[in-house]
């Protein structure tokens, strides 16, 4: 069984990060099993064999596999027989383009509207650590990061249009059913949901629905999770 | 022989509709041969028959087909021997984000920057009638639409790094060589090019590479229309 480490609140069962859900989703659309270990940022020695201080790690057998996107093309061309991910290699790379816009639009404006929940619900043993190299990160205190609230919630909303108008013309970025491009921005969104007190989406948006939707998928495993919304 | 109507400016020459450099470069990759029409906002009457008050209208032998994204639906599905355009429905269907991401987020920074060059470039007899539309569409004038250059180049450059962070691991959006993903963002930046005096994007912007080797396609087709870098 394929084992992965996953980011974890003080709450073992809390599993937050975005990278790791983007996996997890993977993972099961792969119908591949799994167990997950809660990880948490005081454990990078023990994903250190991984060459990584990053989660999500994989280890399939003996193999280390790091970093969310390396790991799903690690298990398209090694489950080949499988349901693909992508749908075929220019979907693959047309799904790089769908990553990159979520890692640099989508998941810094969230990071603005979920750090403060995230600190809140990190194991103690964490938040020093968290508090310091984030703020080393964005240059400022994360308090100051996270100040107006309702303009980053307006901002977000505003950077799911393309998402919104492509759900307009077809039930997902996949088109008639999920692949790994839709896993993508779920992560995100998941994210938020995951440890965001905060509802950031209005419920008759259709980014809601199709997160929704997402979120029954494989048995509704993103919904079984530990989440406020 | 497919016609083609395309935006045109008082220079019957000077071809700048982002939406029309998507369909010139799809037909060009489909290895068809085309003839385009100068088309200006006056000559709504002449595309009527297509039910179509916008260009780009192509006619295929009898058959009118309006619209960039129902053009290139069309073309793959009509000459499915030539070389394809998506490389396949999962792709097709997350090409489909990047035109929405383009129509939604590009273009609204793009035109902000060249509104002012279009109108000056553009017959005399459609001044008046482009005026009135956009500044009725943006709630206030042209000029004011167009204020700060500065901030609303930094906005694009920041604007365009999901494609900058895609370029960073494959050549092009569509992975090894172009497809239509690729054709759509370059239609709005060839826009920019076409009618813009201002360039830009730095020299040394991955984007611009990629911008530069798109113009080379196809016996360099978009470089030899007429534009101003």
């Amino acid at each position: 069984m394929i084992k992965m480490y996953d980011l974890a609140g003080e709450n073992p069962d809390r599993r937050f990060s975005p990278f790791c859900w983007r996996t997890k989703m993977a993972l099961a659309h792969k119908e591949l099993e799994f167990e997950t270990i809660p990880w948490r940022y005081y454990d990078k020695p023990k994903i250190a064999f991984a060459g990584a201080d990053r989660v999500p790690v994989i280890v399939d057998g003996d193999l280390p596999v790091a970093d969310s996107w390396k790991i799903a093309t690690y298990l398209e061309d090694t489950y080949v027989e499988r349901p693909s991910l992508f749908g075929g290699v220019h979907a693959r790379a047309a799904a790089r383009f769908v990553n990159s816009w979520a890692d640099t639009v989508l998941n810094p404006l969230l990071a603005r509207l979920l750090v403060l929940d995230i600190l809140d619900h990190l194991d103690p043993a964490d938040k020093a650590y968290f508090r310091e190299s984030r703020e080393k990160r964005v240059g400022m205190t994360l308090e100051a990061f996270a100040a107006d609230t309702a303009g980053n919630i307006k901002a977000l909303r505003s950077a799911l249009e393309p998402l919104r108008a492509t759900l307009a013309t077809q039930p997902f970025i996949g088109g008639d059913s999920p692949l790994y491009s839709d896993y993508i921005i779920f992560g995100s969104l998941h994210w938020a949901r995951s440890i965001g007190r905060t509802r950031l989406l209005e419920t008759n948006d259709p980014v809601e629905a199709w997160r929704e939707r997402l979120a029954d998928e494989f048995g509704g495993m993103a919904r079984k999770a530990p989440g406020y919304w």
